[in-house]
């Protein structure tokens, strides 16, 4: 039995997902890939617990379930100074980073991750602003502490895209990535297709439904799916790309007319983040498109995502699916630990 | 750099385009993965090669093409006395099994796995025969060796599906699976639907474009299917199933009206292979099967092949494509190579 210490910053809804499936899948990971999978600290924002024992899932759950943030944790908890000093200053193997993600920024999932590698730890990430902002300064700083990193939990979660690139197309060359990446447009146009509800109509739902945020621009202006695109690019292509390198547009301007176009042609509608080989390098660029129904990324809908490679020995690969949730995403950083220490 | 020594058995289509992977990727393989892969022997039905250095395989290439065979090789090919003596007296890292496969007996790959195993190399199967007749039996032999084996190219080839479960989706409960594993009837299939032509026309044109064998009894009885869902089921769920354990039926009792009325119901015939998860253990089956446009399956058209895993993290996820040639069957075995050493 190999036991891996987990560091987990943050602790929103991504975090406490995690936190319940360390707990149920407890046994079914001892079993399975002989890993004792150990919690020594969590990291909230004005809260961390930490016990280098382990800490108690239930005690846990229990103050993610009834609001009572990490403090109500008791003997364990303690008002944080500095999130930096705890990672300096615990033993463990991997910290999964789940703070919120600001692409602005990158903080404060970039110090973490650089103070996770110096003190000897692999990372996990689910947020994605450190990787958006500084993925070359990240990956050197890995390799400085010849750590390792994965990032399935930041590039569409439960749908596998890295993975699918890195692992299942070995020794592929892949001249050409098709993604929804992003589930709230696509749950937007989903609705403006099939029901002829207008923009501002879909978008309200999305809203009221909890599937679109407040402030909707990241979504709907393309900025998270070319994020994702992004982090898929630099970890397959092994390049260092930056936002600024990817055309970004937007389904703020699709309107009925659109819709109703694309549909006498026979053809959907999607926000389709794309990256293919060219003379000049890869150009990358995220807009609306009008697919034909044989193209599988018409066929995802609502909140799906969906990935098609494109390759010279396997031909067109598509994936389709995968949960849209705190706990898909969850499971997808919990894969990347199994498969780092199995 | 590491250097993989590999022994290639069986030289028909897929072994001609597993080397010729190797000659094209050399030097991709050695700078993306670090790995220097050598051919050291090719066994063939009559002819082997040998060069502990390494086979060249410019040479080699050029006996496949002109139908010379491996005599053709001149110098370090000699006539076979026993294939086995050669895995016995080889040094080299792993067996890509690459005979033709017979489901009866599962013969030759049993033997050459279990020589392999015992000669410290790892295996790589592409014949489907041994794994379909003594899974248990391989699975012990590796233990006891402290060997390791993959078996894309034996599962669907270039669609990703033990990955898909071992790697994707590893910590996830996968509680069904059902899959399109066999192009050939697909490809009857689809044109039966699309075209309304009658099964006899079908499978002759399948016959004479080479998708379907002389005899196609194992395709269209279904047994194929059956040989890819059993090693995906014992593979994912460490289970020792053999066919007696699967419900097969095949499509030959398909007809138009069969088909026309799939099609007023707005549904596809498709054969599906499915395994889930019952009170009494996972019950299995091979059938023809009405799917509702809404089961991405549904969409593999022609020699497409899909797969559709359900789990209780991540959702239910969809893989459809991949090709359905020699070359991708070769690059699935070379993918796991890659896999297995890097």
């Amino acid at each position: 039995m190999k036991r891996v210490r987990i560091v987990l910053a943050g602790y929103g809804n991504v975090g406490y997902r995690f936190a319940e499936i360390m707990k149920d899948k407890y046994k079914a990971v001892s079993q399975n890939y002989g890993l004792e999978l150990q919690l020594v600290a969590v990291i909230g924002r004005r809260y961390a617990v930490y016990e280098d024992r382990g800490i108690s899932l239930d005690k846990l759950l229990d103050c993610g379930k009834h609001g009572k943030g990490l403090a109500g944790y008791g003997e364990g908890a303690y008002p944080i100074e500095s999130s930096l000093d705890i990672l300096k200053n615990i033993r463990a193997h991997v910290l999964v980073e789940a703070t919120p993600t600001n692409i602005e920024t990158g903080e404060p999932g970039y110090s973490h991750m650089r103070q996770a590698f110096r003190s000897g730890m692999d990372v996990v990430a689910l947020s994605k602003g450190a990787l958006v902002c500084h993925y070359r300064e990240i990956m050197e700083e890995m390799q400085k502490h010849h750590r390792r990193i994965k990032v399935s939990g930041a590039t569409a979660a439960a749908l596998p895209t890295i993975d699918m690139g890195q692992y299942n197309l070995a020794g592929n060359d892949i001249y050409r990535i098709q993604g929804i990446f992003n589930g709230t447009t696509n749950y937007i146009l989903t609705r403006m297709h099939k029901e002829g509800i207008p923009y501002h109509a879909a978008l309200k739902e999305a809203q009221e439904k909890g599937i679109a945020e407040a402030d909707p621009r990241l979504d709907v202006g393309g900025f998270d799916t070319a994020s994702k695109l992004l982090i898929l690019v630099n970890s397959l292509m092994n390049t260092a790309y930056t936002l600024k390198d990817i055309e970004i547009q937007g389904i703020e301007k699709i309107d009925g007319k659109d819709i109703m176009e694309a549909r006498q042609k026979d053809r959907t509608i999607k926000l389709v983040g794309e990256a293919f080989r060219t003379e000049d390098g890869i150009k990358m660029q995220v807009r609306p498109m009008e697919l034909e129904n044989s193209n599988l990324l018409s066929k995802a809908d609502y909140k799906d995502k969906a990935v098609v490679f494109y390759t010279d020995l396997m031909g067109t690969i598509s994936v389709i699916g995968g949960g849209s949730d705190p706990k898909a995403a969850a499971a997808a950083a919990f894969k990347d630990i199994i498969n780092l220490y199995k």
